[in-house]
């Protein structure tokens, strides 16, 4: 049921785990709220080209999250789905002996993150993103209504994150969403995250053959450190 | 921002919690897993007009619990939403000065329930319905993709349930996936679920003018009971 295109292991030793910064992040709830209104905009045909592009490029490691989260559904670890785009339906026509078509239809953007679900009765919440670039990690892969959601998940002692994956080194890190919402209020000025702040406060995911991005086994560490 | 177009009251006697159930409902872990392949299918002209006109009928119980969502969400009482309806897009047009337009798409079945989200680090999960019986609740409502994905749900220790709206009788009830889940799998015969059923293993949820319908305290107290 699940392919593994790739069959070679990339394994990679995982970088030191800071204890402070994993209770930091497991019992995060400070937060920093905003008033400004929650709307679902209809995207730009710029933002939707950007989109597509994106979705192109970040076929592999979309594609290898939702096989993990396949793996992890399959193995009842946890129950993680990539929630569908949202779309505004404008007309819809029945034709003749065929399905209901949808004829006319905006994308629009998502109020949340991509990814939500429940591990072992902890509410887990993600977005996983991708970039070419080696040493920093663009910050337009993340928009606020996308940094207002995870603070409010958060401040509901949910697990929040984000996976980031350099693809052309071949690193892909499990980045707490506390340590992306100081980043992007603090250096508002940045354009990018340098990949030095995020092997600090974030977690390389060894990727392996089965399940390929074995995020899971990060949070598990994590919530030990927290417990103990 | 939230609009409550009936301003009356119609709040009714909550029925008594039994804590035997209470417990069985939060603690509960038992499913019954099956290995019928997960997949996303079109939906066939029939039930995408069962759904749209379903979907008439239900605006105003679904808008109520978009409005109870949103009010738990300004409030920072919870983080709960509604899904995104799945989609399939086949064909995107980008016309001249103006913005991606889709021109053909096909409504998908969902896999999974319609609501999810975190209170108090707790993963919370459920569909909404309605119906116009009086004494019955047509068990159509739910599809056996959904019922597989609550019985994930409870395995992961999830808090999952639906809540049933009586439109003619103006009643609301809570009833834990479990029940709904036992009741589906035992009596498979049986077209609807009795209303006796609903009462005795589910909770009436008193309607109130903000927020509408306040199912996060049935939660509260069941949590508080299993808790003692």
């Amino acid at each position: 049921m699940i392919n593994y295109p790739k069959g070679l292991s990339r394994t990679r030793p995982p970088q030191k785990e800071s204890k402070k910064n994993a209770r930091a992040f497991v019992s995060a709830t400070e937060s920093t709220h905003q008033s400004k209104k929650e709307r679902a905009l209809r995207l730009s045909k710029k933002q939707v080209q950007n989109l597509v592009e994106f979705g192109k490029r970040g076929m592999n490691f979309e594609s290898e999250i939702n096989e993990t989260n396949a793996y992890y559904l399959a193995h009842h670890i946890a129950v993680i789905h990539k929630k569908p785009t949202p779309i505004q339906i404008v007309k819809v026509d029945y034709p003749k002996r065929s399905k209901a078509k949808i004829t006319e239809a905006y994308f629009r953007q998502a109020s949340t993150t991509d990814y939500s679900g429940v591990w072992q009765g902890k509410y887990i919440d993600f977005e996983a993103k991708e970039t070419q670039q080696k040493t920093v990690f663009p910050l337009k892969n993340f928009h606020e209504h996308q940094i207002v959601h995870m603070e409010r998940v958060i401040e509901q002692k949910g697990i929040a994150f984000v996976l980031l994956h350099f693809a052309s080194i071949e690193e892909t890190y499990l980045l707490p969403s506390i340590n992306l919402i100081k980043f992007y209020y603090e250096k508002h000025g940045l354009k990018s995250i340098p990949i030095q702040y995020i092997r600090e406060f974030g977690f390389e995911i060894p990727t392996q053959q089965i399940p390929r991005i074995p995020y899971l086994d990060i949070l598990k560490k994590l919530c030990e450190v927290n417990e103990n």
